[in-house]
């Protein structure tokens, strides 16, 4: 008898387009494709569309490797609950209400071993655990830093969902009260801050303050100005280019040690745009975060970048839930 | 054949004094103890004493209930330290560095099935799980109110411990960045506000901004203020007294906010003096955790009042630790 080569589907589902993907067990996309998510919300046709672009995949990936065996599908979507199946009222997608997102696809699927749900950034944790750099740790936080900040947390092993899959939403833990509003509209909000959004806004408060007209930063509209460009500037030495991740990291690495005072965790991993700007935003986010913890946990939890890259993640990240899955159904 | 009933020891270590007592299957103190806490630091009468009283205890309870099973001893106290069974660094005991407790006091008890150590706060959380309010529930936080704030986390049953038994310091969390200094020295943390030592300063910071003279608290010094007379203002209509709870409440409301957004409990219990004060403080703390909440967590997670009694709460909640350590000894 053939050993079978156990591979795993992801599928990510943004604001316009769901991304498909088979994994094989070290994390690599063997193949992939797109379709669009509707933007009318019509849940039964996408459901059909998804499904075949699915067996699709299946069918030419077995062809070149008969060996071959999928063992589920894990899907990434915003506000995707993990106990419930349903992406529930996710602001940036066109179904209304709570959409049965698994149910629906299991009538495709009755035998696929598993099918399961949770949103970006926790399926960014299970990737990072699976995959990535998270391997052989019980309790780490994931931090993916982009047009908002989304977290996922592990405890123990396990993906903490809380009482209701909707755990792990640090992004909109307060921060600065009164501060800046955030874009779920309460004030001084994480993500109004460190995301890559709040690098944004950062960089033309300091442009303002320092009424600095020769910034690298001054030709660039509110529109055009992302964190790319900020991190090109400050490689190139540009003084508001530097302080944008000066005060990123001194507010991020404040929010760090507070979730180190809650959960103690033996690292937390950021994803996103932001990161690629290395020892920029690393440096100050981990003095910030020192100078705030406890004499108790000073020099011992590590900030790591992301292993899972940044192109693929979201396909990786949603496949991995296969494999939690599997473990789930065979203890 | 008996049928024996099984009985837990539990050990509260305090500054100055330990309680013992041992504890039935319903959570109710049976017989129990004091012995000084050593003020001076000789850990090895200590525990020689410790486990004589302990000793004393369970012959005083076997001599009456002939059927009593004793099953482990649980111990709570500051810095206990689950993974390590050490005590370590407590600021308010004699002991310097790292005391291996749960090693010294196993020699004494070599056959007793469970023998464990946590510190305060997560005692409370396990004993609500165990013998309170929390039965049942898989998620839930427990912050306990006193001169400090302490926090347990429970997540899928299981107290959050994090890689190095230090997690569930949210009184240690940063809130008002720059804001008062804590006992820890940092700025801003929840406890310097929420804290009944916090209630005390909001008191004297509010009669010094209304210049409020003809306050009920107007007479007291600051040594003297404490929580319990802050209530009895409160009663009695003063304006500062109700000011203080609320300003309490609407502090503490975010912060359990904040808690939601990470952990998505299905109820945060309150343990400690100022929980006595009722409605004056859970009604602003509910109405401020709402009105911080986003829209999937509203109206839903719970606010209550601890159901452990008070005097014997932390003696009960070291005890409910043996319970868990059984369950996983017995999985």
């Amino acid at each position: 008898m053939l050993k079978m080569k156990k591979v795993t589907i992801g599928v990510d589902i943004g604001g316009t387009n769901t991304a498909i993907g088979v994994v094989d067990e070290a994390g690599n996309i063997m193949v992939k494709d797109n379709i669009p998510t509707p933007s009318h919300g019509d849940i039964d046709r996408y459901i059909a569309d998804l499904a075949a672009a699915i067996n699709e995949l299946i069918k030419s990936v077995t062809l070149i490797n008969e060996d071959a065996e999928v063992i589920g599908i894990g899907i990434g979507a915003p506000n995707g609950n993990y106990y419930t199946g349903n992406i529930e009222y996710a602001a940036n997608l066109s179904f209304k209400g709570a959409v049965h997102l698994v149910k629906l696809l299991r009538n495709y699927f009755p035998l696929m071993p598993a099918l399961a749900l949770t949103n970006d950034a926790n399926a960014a944790a299970i990737g990072e655990m699976i995959y990535g750099g998270a391997k052989g740790m019980k309790n780490f936080v994931m931090f993916t830093l982009g047009t908002g900040i989304g977290s996922g947390i592990v405890v123990n092993g396990e993906l903490v969902y809380g009482c209701d899959g909707f755990a792990g939403e640090i992004g909109h833990t307060s921060f600065i009260p009164g501060g800046r509003p955030c874009g779920c509209s309460a004030l001084g909000h994480l993500e109004a801050y460190c995301s890559a959004s709040g690098m944004k806004r950062t960089a033309f408060e300091l442009l303002a303050h320092h009424n600095a007209n020769d910034s690298l930063l001054a030709d660039k509209s509110y529109r055009e100005l992302d964190s790319k460009m900020i991190f090109d500037a400050a490689e190139k030495g540009d003084k508001i280019g530097i302080e944008v991740f000066q005060k990123t990291g001194a507010w991020l690495g404040l929010a760090l040690a507070n979730t180190v005072h809650y959960l103690s965790p033996e690292a937390i991993f950021l994803f996103g745009g932001p990161t690629a700007a290395g020892d920029f935003i690393f440096k100050p986010t981990k003095e910030s975060m020192e100078e705030h913890l406890l004499p108790i946990y000073k020099n011992k939890i590590k900030i790591l970048p992301s292993k899972l890259k940044s192109g693929d993640a979201a396909i990786v990240g949603a496949s991995a839930l296969v494999w939690k899955e599997i473990e789930k159904i065979y203890l």
